[in-house]
């Protein structure tokens, strides 16, 4: 039997995460010890209540309310409270005091991301995140050491398990938009109050940390464009699958050049067209991928469970062990790094493709007329197809409709064109317009 | 502009991954310099004959054929010159000189691991060997540091593009194994003697690295069952697409318990039915994947480029970025692990799953009578079906299929069951015999 020095692991907050680390550091020490060079000693557990009922038995006297105490007692602080206070007051103090600080906290990231490194710089200290994206994907590791020679062109990532299960019942079981959210809410993979989920507020904040990395710029919450599922109606889905697409909702993360040449990043969020033989295309229910597209490496992708306690707590366990090594050994841990600093662009910046549907007039010329409209804007068609809607049956002329895809345009320039057709006389609506990626 | 201070790397090896590596730190040496935060120069790189063509353009005056004398002026050696010996010899005088050593010889590593490991532990150098297996996917990192939290179960991989290109040809476009290894050899997926893709050779060595480093177990090549796809019919591919089933050659890594209750490992090698379902079946053509079931991070997946020159650059410049930083601040690397010290069982322990596809006499008794071998043998059926064969139409009894599936079972009462059912007079012929994963 080894005998290991031992190194102090303060843990705060006892949620479904929390409470797994807490029972797999008790239960798999010895082997944890033998993986990090160095005895994992929970030194105790900062709660609000600690009478409250928790998801796993532990034992009573590791709980404390006292969470500035525990940290100052501490080598490794990790914190699992979730939201910004008091999270961020006391991952501050955790880094100030030298403790390397293990999070699996996204809003936090997301928004006081460069504080948090700063204060870490400071002091040599190491905040360390793998949890914050994707759960158990190892994917921050990746992106920071794997890839660190290589030159990311844009991650495409299904990083939000609630809407990637609502769109996938849509599009296997015909459900729509209410019904799978109602069915999710129901398994409990959905929130009583699902609006950041549905509303990509949780995949926003993802984005920004995974643009942050992969381009070593400071990438704002702010700065992310954001779209939710709500609106995707199952007509969309049906007629996406009809078209050889699914209906994904990705955080997207883009190396780009704008009109003006200037290299830079978008981060976005939005519900897209993804052709059915890309592999983001068969990541179902609840499963989360994140899909990288590098220069020198190709295509990748890294998939596995994006939520739950258990599943969660194996990343932050991770990096507990990382820096439990590195407190023993010394050396880098995963530093922010912010040495490119580009630019990050507006959604008008980014080019795509547009699928637009359009509801029309059956009448002649109406197909020149919306040609018009894209070709005033720039927008080049790729493909249109048009099918007979509606024969009113009255003498009058019928309607049509009309599926026009776009090649790649910039997006300002798509926005205008769809604000142009609703306006026309022909157009009798804009039925949908969804985003086409990967093809 | 920032200055930093170099980290002299030297090259063994200029072949399709060698050039890329060497042209890449040579265009891309700023942006390198800031992720590691010391410059990467590249102070020589040793051929057999430097005037021999290249896939890249290189400064002739980097070229030497004094591999020795190269490796002692530098503080990192890029060894890619594959195969055993001199990679050997000249890998051991790297890090018996200190020089951290970034290697992507799965052969080298298959057969001699420990020794290297261990000539690197006596100095406090380190091996890294990222691109060693499946290319340009990051999958020894995420091993080593994101799931040493974590115990790993079982990793099923698809790591040899050969091969799945030819099973994904056979089951895509129905052609035969001669003709998809004959178009694999004219893309250039193939080499001109394919025998260790196609005899599973390659990924036996890929199956032991990565049973070695995910169980903490010393695993020789010699204890990988190895089993190829020369003898894999059109018709099993046909045949198992219609029961819901694409084969797949997958390297297995297992932690199990024995018989007697000793807890141990399997590492193999074999043709796989795997259910449409799973998420390996819908890696094609030459693409490799991962696939990883950990006790806390449930099923994860990691798949891209398996193989090409600058796809598996990437995976070798990701380690020569972490060993330059280390170089520049200390600290932890990528040490083999080898506490656990597992016992390695032969295929005879592990429990599977087969499909049995017998060509039996057409007669009243045959189904109780194939039934009592697979019971004597203790093998539980899990599903039968029989189709009618052939009818000699000479008034004598005609011939049937049957395709059993059994439940779980230990490799050796299967294999006795298989043997048992040849020497049955009722039984025409043992037609297929296929082991089913992942369902």
């Amino acid at each position: 039997m080894i005998e290991y020095r031992n190194v102090r692991v303060a843990l705060l907050g006892a949620g479904s995460v929390g409470s797994q680390v807490a029972r797999l550091l008790l239960e798999h020490g010895d082997e944890l010890a033998s993986r990090a060079g160095a005895g994992l000693e929970l030194v105790g557990i900062a709660v609000r209540d600690t009478d409250a009922p928790r998801d796993v038995d532990l034992p009573k006297e590791l709980f404390t309310t006292d969470a500035a105490s525990l940290i100052l007692g501490a080598d490794i602080v990790v914190e699992l409270i979730g939201g910004i206070e008091p999270a961020r007051t006391l991952v501050l103090q955790a880094l100030q005091s030298g403790a390397d600080v293990v999070t699996g906290n996204k809003a936090l990231l997301a928004t006081h991301g460069p504080e948090l490194f700063a204060a870490a710089e400071q002091v040599g200290a190491q905040l360390y995140y793998e949890a914050a994206v994707a759960g158990a994907i190892p994917i921050i590791r990746p992106l920071h050491d794997s890839l660190a020679g290589d030159r990311i062109e844009r991650i495409m990532g299904i990083v939000n398990g609630t809407t990637n299960f609502i769109l996938d019942l849509m599009d296997r079981e015909g459900a729509t938009f209410e019904d799978a959210l109602a069915t999710a809410t129901e398994l409990g993979y959905a929130e009583a109050d699902p609006t950041a989920d549905v509303e990509g507020y949780d995949a926003a904040q993802k984005a920004a940390i995974l643009a942050s990395l992969a381009f070593h710029t400071s990438v704002p919450l702010a700065a992310v464009h954001r779209e939710g599922i709500t609106s995707v109606t199952i007509e969309q889905v049906r007629a996406a699958r009809k078209a050889g697409y699914v209906v994904k909702i990705l955080a997207t993360a883009e190396r780009l050049t704008d009109a003006q040449g200037v290299e830079g990043v978008s981060a976005r969020v939005y519900p897209a067209l993804v052709p059915e033989s890309h592999p983001l295309a068969s990541v179902h229910g609840a499963k989360n991928a994140v899909f990288v597209e590098a220069e020198a490496a190709g295509d990748l992708m890294f998939y596995g469970a994006g939520a739950g306690g258990v599943e969660t707590a194996s990343a932050v366990l991770g990096d507990l062990v990382s820096a439990a090594r590195r407190h023993v050994i010394g050396g880098p841990g995963i530093a922010e790094s912010t040495q490119s600093a580009l630019p990050v662009f507006p959604i008008g910046s980014v080019s795509t493709r547009y699928q637009i549907t359009l509801h029309v007039a059956d009448a002649p010329g109406v197909l020149s007329t919306v040609a018009g409209v894209l070709a005033d804007h720039g927008v080049s068609v790729e493909t249109v197809e048009q099918t007979a809607a509606t024969d009113p049956g009255d003498g009058t002329a019928g309607t049509a409709n009309l599926v026009i895809g776009t090649h790649l345009a910039r997006e300002s320039a798509l926005a205008d064109t769809v604000r142009a057709l609703r306006d026309e006389d022909v157009v009798v609506e804009v039925t949908s317009v969804l985003r086409v990626v990967g093809a």
